[in-house]
C-alpha cells in the first residue's frame, strides 16, 4: 500500500489530492484557486490536445487566437451571458501605470469577442460556415476550488462556429458532442452519458446545451464536456449578419463547444486506485517504462544491452510506442517501480540478470499487477496487444461500475433513499419544471445531469408531482 | 500588381499592414494594442510550435503550465526585474465581485512565479537540472503597437531551467540560442546574427542576454529570440536552494529563453513582396495549392480526375506534403490564383483541360513566378526538389540582402552618414560605456543589437571616443 496516499474508503477527497501529489501532476499556485500544471500532468494534456485537435481538423475546423482581455461592456451585450458570468469575472482596471477608461475582463469564455470579430468577417453565405477553434487559458473566479476540477484559471479549447441555418448549427452541435463522447470513451476509456441539459443547467446564452456526463468512483457525476447551440442569441447581440442565398440580410446561427483540463481530474477519478494514478494506454504519455536492474558492472553491461533491444523492438514499429528508459542508479528498485506506478504508466518492463538469462523481460500491468514474461521475439506483437487489452478492460470496468450505480427510481421517497444509500446516476421522471428541479437540488443536492438522447422514450409520471413526463432524466450529485 | 497592397517603396509600414490584411493573418482586437490571430496566421504559428517543440524535447525539456496571474509583490522581489517591467503591467484589482487584497498582474514573463515553484520542487542536486518550457500568452502594455511585432498581448514559449553550476547554465543559455538560430535559418530561411546584448539592452534581471538579430527589408533590425543567463539573481530573490554534492545548501543557477508570435512579423518582412506574403516551404502551412480549372461538366470530370492523381502523388510519400485542393466554383481563376499568392503558398499547381491533354500540371513558384510543367511521373520527386530549391534560394536571397546592408564604419561621422544613407547593420568599435551607447541612440535612434560571437576578435578604437575596443559591435535602428 502506498504510504503517501490516503485510501479512497478513508477519505476520497484527500485520496484525490494525494494521487495528484504522488504523481506530480499539479500544485497549488501562489494565487488562491489557481494551479500549476506540472510536467507529468501537462504531458497528459498534450496527449489530449493532440487527439482532439486531429479530430477537430478532420471535421474541417481551423485554429485561431482571440485576445485574453475583453471589454467589460461586451459581456453585458447578451442578457443571460452577463447574468451567468458576472459573479466569476476577474477585472483588469489598471494597465501601463494608468487607470483604464473601460475595465477589461479576463475571458471566462470567448463568445463575445468571437462574435465581435465574426460580425466583421462574415458578409455573405459564401463565408459560411465559419469553423474556428482556439486552445487557451480562461478565468472564472471560484470560491471553492479543487485541482483540475474547479480552478480559477484553467486551460481548454473552445470551438466557435457560425452557420447559415439553425438546422446546420444544431447538426454541428451534436457532431462535436459526439466527437467528445468518442474521445472520452475510446481514448480516455471513460464511459459517458450524452444528452441535453435542462433550462436551469444550460450555458448562459445558449438555446440548448448538450453535455457528456461521467460517473466518478465516489458515485458523483462529472460534466466532462459541453456543446452549445446558441441559436441567433449572440448573432443578434453582436450583429453577425450575412447576405443569404436569396440576397436577404440575415443573422447567422452559432455554436460553441469546449473541453478543459478538468478532463485530467475526470481521468484520474475514473481509473486510479489506492496506489495512485492509473492511465489508459491510449492517453498515457509514457506507455512502457523499462527498468533495468543490476548490481555489478558486469550485470549492468548485459542488462543494459538487453534493455536496449527491448526498447528497439518497441520503437521500430510503424506506430512506435511511447517508452521511457529508467537509468537512475541512485534509487532502490522498489522506489523506481513505485515511481512508475504513481505516474500511472500502463506497463513496466523489469529486466534483471535472471530475466536476461531466461531471454525475457517481465512486463507488469499497472492496473491488475499481472506479470507477463515476454521474450524478445514476442515483444513487438504482444506488448501492443497487452496495451489494447488493458485499454478495453479499463473501459469495461468503468462501464460496469457505472451500470452498477445507475438506478431507476419511481417516487421521490425512493429517489432520496437510493441517492443517500447508493449515489450514482438516478433515472427518474420529471415534469419539466424548474421549480421541481430547484426543490430537488435544494433538498438533496442532486441536479439533472442530462436528458439522455437515443432509445425509445418511455413516458411516465413525475416522481414529485405525478404529472406526465415524456422520458426519464438523469439526476446525480455532481462535481 | 496587387491593388490591395501598398508597394514597399511607397510606404513600408502600410505595406506591412496590407500584407497582413490581404493574407488574412491577423486583425486588430477590440482592446487597443491587442490582436486576433486569424486561422492563416495561426497555422504559421502552429508550424513554428511543432518544429521548436520537437527541438526542445530532443534536448531534454518538458512542457508545463504556470498561472497567468502573479501576485504583484513577486515582481518586486528582483530589483532590475520590477524596474524593467513595472511600466508595462496590466493589473487585476477586482475578482469575483470583490476588490482583491493584493493586486495581481497578468504575467509579462514568468521568471518570478516559476522561481517561487522551483524553490519548492528543488531539494537536492538530484533534482537538477530542471528543464521546463511553457507555451502561453503574455501581456506587456504597449503604447505604440504593431500587429505581431509589438502587441500588448502576444503568444510565446518561455523556457526556464535551473542548474547546479553557472557553467552548466551558461552552456544551456547558448544551446538554446543556437536552437533558435538553426530554426530561424533552416526553417524560416531567415539569416540571423547571434551575440550578447550590451548591459543597457539586456533582460531585466539577467546577468547576460544573448539574442538572434535579423535584418528586415526596410534595413531595420528585429530581435527575433532571446536567451538569458540569469545567474543566481532569481534563485536568491525566490530562495531556490539545493543540497549540492558536498552537502552544502547552495543557490541554483537559472536561465530563461523565449521566442514569440513576433516571428510571424519577422518572417513576413524577410520574404514578402509587393503582391503579399511569401512563405518558405518548410514553414508554410500549405505547401502546394492545387487549382483545377474547367468550364463544362465534361472538362470538370477529366480535370478533377487528374487533379486527384496529382494530389495522391504528393500525399502518398512517407513524409507527405501539406497540400490544399481549391474546389471553389464561384470565383474567377485569377481571383483564385491571387488568393493563394496572398496567402504566401510556395507552389500553385494549375490544372486545366489543356494541361490534362499534355499530361502535366503547371507548377508556379510564389517567389519567382517561374512556371514549371511537371508530368504525373515527375511530380513525386520533382516537387519536393522544387520546394527545397525555393527554401535554399529564399535563404540565400535574404542573406545576400543582409550582406549588402552590413557596413564597417570607423568614425562617428561616417556612422551617421552610412546609417542615414544606407541603414542596415553597422559594425563599429565602441568603448563599452553605457554613456556612449545612450548618446548614439539619442542622436541616431540606432542601438547596439549585439556583440557578435565567433570569429577572431579584431581590436580597434571606439568610433566616438577613440578609446580601445576589443571588437566591433553591431548597431542598427531596430523594431
Amino acid at each position: 500500500m502506498a504510504k503517501n496516499i490516503t485510501p479512497r474508503a478513508e477519505n476520497y477527497s484527500q485520496w484525490y489530492l494525494d494521487v495528484i501529489a504522488a504523481g506530480q501532476l499539479a500544485d497549488h499556485a501562489p494565487v488562491k484557486g489557481c494551479m500549476v500544471i506540472r510536467p507529468t500532468g501537462y504531458a497528459i494534456w498534450e496527449q489530449m490536445q493532440a487527439v482532439l485537435d486531429r479530430k477537430f481538423k478532420e471535421t474541417g475546423h481551423v485554429n485561431a487566437y482571440f485576445p485574453v482581455l475583453i471589454p467589460e461592456s461586451f459581456i453585458h451585450k447578451e442578457a443571460q451571458h452577463i447574468e451567468g458570468f458576472s459573479p466569476e469575472l476577474a477585472v483588469v482596471t489598471h494597465a501601463g501605470g494608468k487607470m483604464l477608461e473601460e475595465p477589461l475582463v479576463v475571458r471566462p469564455t470567448s463568445e463575445t469577442v468571437v462574435g465581435h470579430m465574426y460580425a466583421q468577417w462574415v458578409q455573405s453565405y459564401r463565408d459560411l460556415p465559419l469553423l474556428i477553434n482556439q486552445w487557451c487559458n480562461v478565468m472564472r473566479w471560484e470560491l471553492r476550488t479543487r485541482l483540475f476540477l474547479r480552478t480559477s484559471e484553467f486551460l481548454w479549447q473552445e470551438g466557435h462556429t457560425a452557420h447559415e441555418t439553425g438546422a446546420e448549427a444544431e447538426e454541428e452541435t451534436l457532431r462535436m458532442l459526439d466527437i467528445y463522447r468518442v474521445f472520452m470513451e475510446d481514448t480516455l476509456a471513460m464511459p459517458v452519458l450524452t444528452g441535453r441539459k435542462s433550462e436551469s443547467e444550460k450555458f448562459p446564452g445558449a438555446v440548448h446545451t448538450y453535455s457528456c456526463e461521467a460517473l466518478m468512483q465516489d458515485k458523483k457525476a462529472l460534466q466532462a464536456g459541453t456543446s452549445h447551440y446558441l441559436g441567433q442569441n449572440f448573432a443578434k447581440a453582436f450583429n453577425i449578419t450575412f447576405l443569404d442565398r436569396q440576397n436577404n440580410r440575415t443573422h447567422v446561427h452559432t455554436t460553441s463547444w469546449g473541453a478543459s483540463t478538468r478532463l485530467i481530474g475526470a481521468l484520474l477519478m475514473t481509473h486510479s486506485d489506492d496506489d495512485g494514478l492509473v492511465l489508459p494506454p491510449r492517453i498515457a504519455p509514457v506507455q512502457v517504462a523499462i527498468v533495468p536492474l543490476y548490481k555489478s558492472e558486469a550485470e549492468k553491461a548485459e542488462v543494459m544491452a538487453f534493455a536496449g533491444q527491448v526498447s528497439r523492438r518497441l520503437s521500430e514499429k510503424l506506430d512506435p510506442l511511447r517508452i521511457r528508459m529508467d537509468t537512475r542508479e541512485d534509487q532502490r528498485p522498489a522506489d523506481r517501480f513505485f515511481h512508475w506506478v504513481q505516474q500511472g504508466v500502463p506497463l513496466r518492463a523489469e529486466i534483471g540478470p535472471k530475466d536476461v538469462q531466461k531471454g525475457h523481460a517481465m512486463f507488469v500491468r499497472r492496473d491488475t499487477r499481472e506479470k507477463v514474461p515476454l521474450s524478445l521475439e514476442q515483444i513487438a506483437v504482444a506488448v501492443p496487444e497487452l496495451l489494447t487489452r488493458m485499454q478495453d478492460e479499463l473501459f469495461a470496468k468503468a462501464k460496469a461500475f457505472r451500470e452498477a450505480h445507475s438506478h431507476r427510481v419511481d417516487s421521490y421517497p425512493e429517489f432520496k433513499r437510493v441517492l443517500e444509500e447508493q449515489g450514482g446516476f438516478l433515472y427518474a421522471h420529471w415534469n419539466g419544471s424548474a421549480e421541481v428541479e430547484a426543490m430537488v437540488k435544494e433538498e438533496t443536492k442532486a441536479t439533472i445531469r442530462c436528458i439522455p438522447a437515443g432509445g425509445e422514450p418511455a413516458p411516465g409520471k413525475c416522481m414529485v408531482t405525478g404529472e406526465p413526463s415524456l422520458q426519464r432524466v438523469v439526476f446525480s450529485v455532481a462535481y
